[in-house]
């Protein structure tokens, strides 16, 4: 992914630190989170990214961390609090990759970024890092928001914990493929009603014709953006982002289809099976 | 609309870019447009106004950008997301307007501004402004939010593009209006279910007497604020922003009575037409 | 509450202005308050906190306000609307807290915070710090948000209207107690469904044994965190800021039980009433 350099040296700025949680809009609780941060940094910039990630929710929430973060500059400081885990034995980690620093419990909920396996991890055990009193529930406040503060005001990184190795991964769901033909899933409904599939479109869209198959429908109009076609066509293209989206032109794909996350969609380089 | 004058000189000061989509706010779209702005310009401020405006809905889009920005200084940067028509032959454009730097595709979303007809408007045409690589589906990321990188940073506007004045304009829905009536309808339902409407108040309240018809009911009471009446009482009165505004107290007007933008409204300056 | 000293002295730091309303995140006039802020004051840091509480409701903001404020530093500024009195004589205020300025109608919405009684409050009525033009309807951004960028710029906060004592308190719903049982009711219900009741965690817990009734169910689960429960099991915990919570694990606890604000909860160290 190509970038333009930044006009300014990023070492003469202050990090910023975004927040990525399951919390709720409507919950004090990322209002606690900056509350703290801003306490122990008052120069700190903080950045909400989404706190209406559904609760618990981590295969959603690690293609939403995919997808927010990859942009982020490698200064950056992520906090992704989706932690149903929390106050058992499950580790807090700092993760540092292309895109910044992620903050966040152990659980795989970072590791569907694409540079994941050559992250440098860290363990954050050293309790001086930490508020002086830690909750059973909610580290996040506890933890991981004095952390993500103590990073952004240059403390050094190497003296939150022990770099590991051993980090929970978490299984991203790999499409099946054979001469021509590739059985995927959805992995993801935006705002638009447009559904993301785990299948990439660069190696789906180098066959001449496409035939896609999902809840009953076959789906042969391919087009590069929405335009081109007419309203309420189900149409197929590559996302922003580069997976094969099935799309309703000014329109809601998967309310109309009934899609869902996981839902299995075929894909052939000929016409097969039977459309509605 | 009178202002107060600022402390601190505004050129002094790094101006903010603000972010109004209809992405969904659960949607990764924004913290994308952020990510992009914070890679290419790290001493950034962008302030997030809405991510949540109803899917490709322009007029809905339009009233909320001119009730949203009016109050911005000159200088802030202001990137409007809202764009059914992305990747096809549409423009891109900056306006140039008193509440600041307009960054929107050409579909009439930011024309309903007071002063949009006495803009300097730019096409955005120089791909020297833009990412490397420009997308078929997302020009927010791709060419908006460098745009606007760029321009807090101090880059010369005039080489964004040409100045335009062909602009599209999306049609204000102007009331009808004859010796002591007028004809309108229901412009925005806000967040307490009040709904405002076309009807200029200081000129429709100008009569001594006033009897408003909407969806079957005539609103004969007239009051400066919601605490002038009693609990469940139907009212009208001059929205903040200066509409004319049918409001319940304590309560929920558009579902009370079923309004919806696009509901007539007839306000008469002598009592007239049957009631509820 | 045991803080981290900041690595900076606030003195030399811009204070943030956060806001919290009742307006919906959908309506424009969350971004009007931030134009009238960044107008006055273009250096500003603002921070959003919700904008999603729900319309009117006093107790629901009441402990909102309490929650989300008590970490931040003393010298924030905090604008709070919710303000169903706008307009009528009901005053607006500034009161001064351990967690910043708070700024707000005299409709108790503030006094749920712990230190509240021991605040300094000032009745904000010195008409040169507000708009030029006063509405009728909107007082948060033709009064509140003007105050707080002046606080922001290091304004003589006693310029602002004189100290006042009888400001109006909120009542706080006190449980009842005797020997060793406890009478109260559930006071929020939080993004995951947990259930935090009136009822002093650190108090209650102090039995051996504790059963809890609700909603027709008893529980005698008693955890430290949600992971020492079965999914699906009621537990009672103490929640992050001392309330005793009612969860279920990796569920939504108030939707199963159907709880809701005011939901009646009784505590007794031994078991007694009948269970479901």
């Amino acid at each position: 992914m190509a970038r333009l350099a930044p006009k300014h040296a990023p070492e003469s700025t202050m990090a910023i630190i975004t927040l990525t949680t399951d919390f709720g809009g409507q919950s004090p609780y990322a209002a606690v989170l900056k509350g703290v941060i801003y306490t122990l940094h008052p120069e700190a910039r903080v950045v909400d990214l989404c706190h209406d990630l559904p609760p618990q929710d981590l295969p959603h929430a690690a293609f939403y961390v995919r997808e927010a973060l990859s942009r982020f500059p490698r200064d950056a400081i992520h906090v992704v609090v989706v932690d149903p885990g929390v106050g058992t034995a499950r580790r807090l980690l700092c993760a540092r990759l292309c895109c910044g620093f992620v903050l966040a419990p152990d659980n795989g909920v970072w590791t569907w970024l694409p540079d994941a396996e050559h992250a440098s991890v860290r363990h954050l055990i050293n309790a001086a890092w930490w508020a002086p009193q830690v909750s059973h529930t909610f580290h996040g406040r506890d933890i991981l928001a004095p952390a993500a503060a103590r990073i952004a005001q240059g403390d050094d990184i190497s003296q939150v914990g022990p770099n590991i190795s051993d980090w929970v991964r978490l299984p991203f769901p790999v499409p099946r493929t054979s001469e021509g033909r590739w059985e995927g899933e959805v992995i993801y409904i935006d705002g638009f009603g447009n559904a993301l599939t785990n299948l990439c479109w660069s190696e789906v869209s180098a066959a001449p014709e496409l035939v896609v198959e999902v809840a009953g429908h076959r789906i042969a109009k391919r087009v590069r953006t929405y335009g081109e076609a007419s309203a309420g066509e189900l149409i197929v293209l590559g996302s922003s982002s580069g997976w094969l989206e099935i799309a309703r032109v000014e329109g809601n794909a998967a309310r109309a289809l009934g899609l869902r996350r996981g839902t299995p969609v075929r894909v052939s380089s000929s016409p097969s099976g039977k459309g509605s």
